[in-house]
């Protein structure tokens, strides 16, 4: 039965790494003291030890042990024993590239469907989507495909940005990408802002955080769903 | 001898679409009557034949038809025998999926370097760098590479946006985007800001418009250079 929390992001402004979480944390990860993390998406292009390091600092708030990814000669083998896993954030498609490239997309997808209890934030929560397609990265290195874990029947867009009505650039908003996601695709986007995430219990998901989320369906006029909805409705 | 306007976006706030760089066109392109127009970036999901009306309105405006690629029955053929060709901006996925797929990208290349005059907004500029790497765009679809046209020894990264520094979002500024594209990667990366464009003719690459643009050397502080500078010590 799965068991997730799906956030927009690891850090609010002004407050410290997954400080606004830590009590949610406690509790998805009460039966463990040792996380796996995977430092894959390297934000900044950070080392996965000053990542691992940086997890640990905040885990250790709540009394937990972080453990990271890539110091296991068999990554598949550490997934699968894992008590409790943190994907964090930074580039996701050089998060996506490294997973796919070490064959772990699918082992890390069958342990979050028999229940490992998972945090992701960022990159980590995007790839609980079907696809990386609504991320909001830079392609940077080009990863074998765009597939995802796929433990959502959906898609995230993490850092979810509203429109600045005040703005005089011409890029693309963040509302414009996804409904140009949209003219492509047929999957639901969660459009997470930052301070929401996604409580998952098995099939059950429920918005959490004290913001609305957008949601854009294919063909429909995006919506507001706020705090404590359960979206079941795709 | 390359003849290229390599422009950061088609259309400035409260102006209409390419009025701003409309002398410099009727400049580029005085040898035709003629512009081949590649709608492959489809902004907003918009028609290839739609896509061609507008760049087709613009170009009136300097007595210039257009007639859009997707309407011929030999692409290749097209581009080969065109007097002047135009790329529009949109979705670089979309636009670089389309003309790996259809071929095009090789024989595209050749006639930019042999000379046929060419403009490029957004998208349309992305792909005279080497990759399409530091594009802004939503991975909404999956293209067979990342490689792009290579008529310019860099990439581009257009629309380029200066960050708020009263910004409480915590996604990544664009400059924290193009630093992390030079930990995987050492091309120089310009930042255009939207109003100015690259002028090339042959391989002299000068910056043109009345804004300063932003340059990004692996391993080195970003920086600005001024209009009017060539960019040769790559």
């Amino acid at each position: 039965m799965k068991n997730l929390i799906v956030a927009s992001t690891s850090t609010l402004h002004g407050s410290g790494y997954l400080e606004y979480i830590l009590p949610n944390l406690s509790e998805l990860f009460k039966a463990t003291d040792e996380i796996l993390f995977i430092p894959f998406a390297r934000p900044g292009g950070i080392s996965h030890d000053a990542y691992t390091a940086m997890a640990q600092k905040a885990f250790s708030k709540i009394d937990k042990k972080v453990v990271g990814l890539h110091t296991f000669k068999d990554p598949i083998d550490a997934i699968e024993n894992a008590k409790g896993i943190f994907t964090g954030g930074g580039n996701t498609f050089v998060l996506v590239k490294q997973l796919h490239e070490q064959k772990i997309m699918n082992p890390l997808r069958d342990v979050l469907f028999y229940g490992t209890p998972y945090l992701g934030t960022s990159a980590g929560s995007n790839i609980c989507g079907q696809t990386m397609q609504t991320t909001n990265d830079m392609p940077i290195v080009y990863p074998p495909s765009f597939k995802t874990l796929g433990v959502l029947p959906l898609n995230i867009n993490p850092h979810y940005l509203d429109p600045d009505p005040t703005s005089k650039h011409m890029g693309e908003t963040r509302e414009t990408r996804i409904k140009e996601y949209h003219t492509q695709n047929t999957l639901p986007v969660v459009g997470l802002r930052e301070g929401s995430w996604l409580q998952v219990h098995g099939e059950e998901i429920t918005l959490k955080g004290i913001l609305d989320a957008r949601i854009f369906e294919k063909d429909k006029a995006p919506y507001e769903i706020s705090s404590g909805t359960k979206i079941d409705y795709f």
